[in-house]
């Protein structure tokens, strides 16, 4: 039995904020008690902060409209407020990094969709289907930095999630994909509101997104990473090459991937069974947001497409398909998820829950 | 000086079919002096056969508004009436090889859009820049089969267009790319009218174009090939892997592409600089439709687009951009073409150009 | 307490039948017993039959996975297999009026989104909200067709549904609405599959929807109509002018309404507040797909947006904003509603409800 | 002969800036010389400021991109360095207003794009081809203001062209077109860049743009007003109630359009005469962007279409289509134009060609 948290948001008047509110709304085990967000909104009620500015298509919440939005610089605005904090700040990189620290240090734990502490070596990056383990670096995390309650788990950047469980069900039975070019078709959604201009959108698409192809080609190796001393050290056989491209899609990542393995290769048929079949850690534990099947395999040949698959099971599958032999490596398949659900405050709050299952949450 | 020559265009009424008239508007060496279509158009005028079909921007031109229509079917039809014809018919590949060999056996200079001889052994694929010698198999092609005047020349998938170039510049320079693994995000006007249905375009890419993918792998390696013994024979060295998308872009196609190279690898500067400087052929020739520039590098970082670059140069040229080493291969960049100038029409009228100044339409 | 009634859906296969299908998942009061499709389709499992043709986000429901499929134009396969038949056939309205009568005839009670019977005087045209009264048309029907159980009713075009229910909560506070300008801008799918080529879609609009107009210009005229002398006599003091646009959008018909009164003249404030209270026979019968609030009105001054606001009460809502004051008329107002739900299959379901509510389906 | 004009553009980095600069290239009676922008532009080459902000498909024009950037506000830096200035300033109206009352104090004829002086009454709001002679408002302005050489004329918004030709085609051949219901459906480059976001505009329209109703509504009656004591006095028998939508287009606005007239009715076939054989100053002066047919009508039952129609004429044509009778009014039809050419920097240098042919700028 999981004690009822109290939750908060740093972030809140902001997309994937907004998205925090809707999926935790009816939440069994999280309250939200706390919202956030920058010295303006601060010190109004929600609902009339966010009045203009709401952008899901299900109304505010009740229970939030009412909160008095806090300050999100100021740490001690959340004390007694809440034990968790999902952050979804907009700021750069070192303040971000600053604020969670603080935050921390103040015995909040922070499961956070910023960037910034992505790649610290003690800061687990968890999805929790592939590295729930990694888990067990916030002990050193906390002996390191001093932190008795707090702590800090991040979850990775939303390009990366269409492929990274059925590569990790590949790795499950024993197979070792080493080499990966891959491109990404992705949804405005990723981009937050404003984001990407309609001029850019309409009849066009773009071939670039700052900075993603680069986390693209990172994070993936510290999620298959090992804990070692203390810290996450990142795998070192894998080697990706991503092309991130912006396409006029509301919500849903796709990516178009070849893989090359070492050693013995997988078949077709098996690797649709080790797919459907695959079961990890939030499913063993009934997570409340854990998909029924992390992996859905379409066999129709054009799928999956991003409207008519995104929303299965909650929005929290992998959608896959087109399996097929790849001319030049040797397996090449499609996959798809919900990019601001799977991808980001749905994966934040699955990572939450493991942390509240396994008392990492005080 | 090239003499004026008379056209005809078979599948006048398709989309292929009127970008062929839109194009040879006001052509310096080619005029439209036959149409023909399926036989419920026929012995109809053109104008009033196209009347609600006409899917061009600019009207339908005033010298073909009232020919009337013959039948596709009837070889004899287009007798007397043209020389050259470009074939745009929409049969399945039996039928349309049949038909192409008819009116080439009846003395017609054929040059087709048709995917039906691109694999036949003595036809020739041309993209004129790359394998303009490749029209020599045109002899061969006659003596094999008895013909006098009459010959087969085909343009290639629209798909491949915008990687071909760069390649070809790179060979051209002593390199040798050797295994491709590509994406391509393809406009929906690739699939001709009505094509894509709305309903899978709006908040929604396809990640499958049947057959698409297996001529994007095949037709590249023929056009790299090399004459011997009176057929082409395909380039055995290259591997390539494509991934083909369909996206809600009215034209131009995108490709991201990684090159992994054998021996010596290009510089990016160097790639740059050879791209920029590629010349061959129909620019020497000054062909009519040749662009000035074959190979377009835009330097910012998130070019090429296809609404903002397809049209550049006529939509002759193909843009380039993005040229960075891949993670995996040796390097990768991202190519863009107007698919159905380039692509389609405007590339098999660049081919015929190159075929009557070389004197073999007679 | 309502018997639960067995159902079957003529044109199964199509679109608006798929809709049926997903809509009555878990009907309290219908069971899907019978699915019907044209001859090509007849004699195989309905999950085979609609394998790469199924359209709707969620699976095919496991009830009807393997009922086999019918003739659509036998009508004889459908004895004794449902009581309640909803006709989505795709026939002209000759053979689609025929059909329907002849399943009248055979006893089954029709429910038709085909157009064919929509301005038959004895036929009524329900909007459940506006004239459940009607209904009482098909005692008439019966008699002077001889039928003892079989019956037809129908729904209306799926363009005029958000502009109707505002209108009529006018008219029952003593207003009279008489002359209105509008203009629809209407989604995609409210033309079916493959329906408006993405040609037509990407970067564009299409001023035009063929018999749209007319529709939407005659069909409210019968809905405020009364019964008399058994037939059903159109209002003739309003008239309607309507312009009918297709625009990039999946789903959600918008409105923009002009509306000159007659006498007195609403207000804003009243007319909100009589919106927002507006309840009538669906929700007093507490019918499963009434909506709670038939009409919403919104006060930010951008919405209704079809993307945004077309699912509020599972679809079944006409959600409504800027009333303001018209510069050449009175008023003037945005409407939108979701045309495949509410303004289609959801509809008509809510039609069905109310005939079995009221006994007319035996 | 007209001596060839410098000219300046302030505002010249944002989307209609660089729309002037793309249509003044070879233009033959004015040449760029100036470009004036914020502050944060000013000083440097205008290559180099517009590096990565250059929305155009043809490259920035070899003659600006070595003019040096001046600051807008600072009125002295164009003195000497043009005669003609267009605004395209992006100010609030009370500082738009103030800054080109400065700059025609100081001698320049400005001709504005911004709405701050289009309700100023002896500033004239021309289309050339309805009311060319309320450029006889300015020897009064220049009087009144004690300017001698400097002036001020200014466009109208962009929303109402597609149906201001139209209706003075039919008051000039004495037709009263008194009460109008209309509805548009505006393209997204309207807003500029970024503008609208495509969150906003994939799978969505928006029904609301802000101000946009009530220019719609105020300006055509200051175009069809009179000059009266040196002032434009607006037109007090027209009334017009226009619904102002965003859709996903890029160019060309749409607009559908009901007309009521006092008086006689004009018939369809004499409109559509009427409308093709309309010609005014600008045709008659064979002014270098003039269009060659003001209005170009279409049979097609569903056009004029944004993406098809926009381009007509060099995008400086009105297309109009589906002329019919209203059912509430007397005639409806529908009206398109290419809002960034026509609508905005076209019509501007079209007014400006006016005002040099009629030696007001010296």
């Amino acid at each position: 039995m999981i004690p009822r948290l109290q939750v908060g948001i740093l972030g809140a008047t902001g997309m994937v904020g907004q998205n925090y509110i809707r999926l935790l709304e009816n939440h069994p085990w999280f309250s939200i008690t706390y919202l956030a967000a920058s010295p303006q909104s601060a010190g109004r009620k929600y609902a009339e902060v966010i009045a203009d500015r709401w952008l899901m298509s299900t109304p505010v919440p009740e229970p939030v409209r009412n909160l008095v939005v806090g300050d999100a610089n100021e740490v001690s605005s959340a004390q007694g407020k809440c034990q968790l904090l999902f952050s979804a700040v907009d700021l750069d990189k070192k303040a971000a990094e600053a604020l969670e620290v603080a935050y921390a240090a103040a015995g909040f734990a922070v499961v956070s969709n910023h960037s910034a502490h992505r790649m610290t070596p003690d800061v687990p990056m968890i999805i929790p289907e592939i590295n729930p383990d990694h888990l067990e670096v916030i002990a050193h995390q906390r002996r390191a930095r001093g932190w008795d309650k707090g702590c800090i788990a991040v979850k990775s950047n939303c390009s990366i999630q269409s492929y990274m469980t059925p590569l990790w069900a590949w790795m499950q039975a024993g197979y070792h994909p080493r080499r990966i070019v891959l491109s990404t078709l992705q949804a405005v959604s990723g981009a937050g509101y404003p984001g990407v201009p309609s001029l850019d959108m309409v009849d066009n698409i773009i071939p670039f997104i700052k900075g993603e192809e680069e986390k693209s080609e990172l994070e993936p190796l510290k999620i298959f990473g090992r804990l070692e001393n203390g810290v996450i050290v990142p795998d070192s056989e894998l080697a990706i090459s991503a092309h991130c491209n912006r396409v006029p899609v509301v919500d849903g990542h796709t990516a178009c991937v070849s893989v090359a393995f070492d050693g013995r290769k997988p078949e077709l048929e098996e690797t649709i069974r080790l797919w459907r079949g695959f079961r990890s850690v939030p499913q063993q534990l009934n997570l409340p947001s854990a998909p029924q099947e992390p992996i859905v395999y379409r066999d129709e040949p054009n799928r999956p497409q991003p409207r008519k698959d995104r929303d299965i099971d909650q929005a929290m599958a992998v959608v896959v398909g087109r399996l097929r032999p790849c001319k030049v490596f040797d397996l090449r398949f499609v996959g798809l998820h919900h990019n601001t659900v799977r991808g980001a405050a749905g994966g934040a709050i699955l990572t939450a829950e493991l942390m509240a299952q396994r008392g990492i949450i005080v």
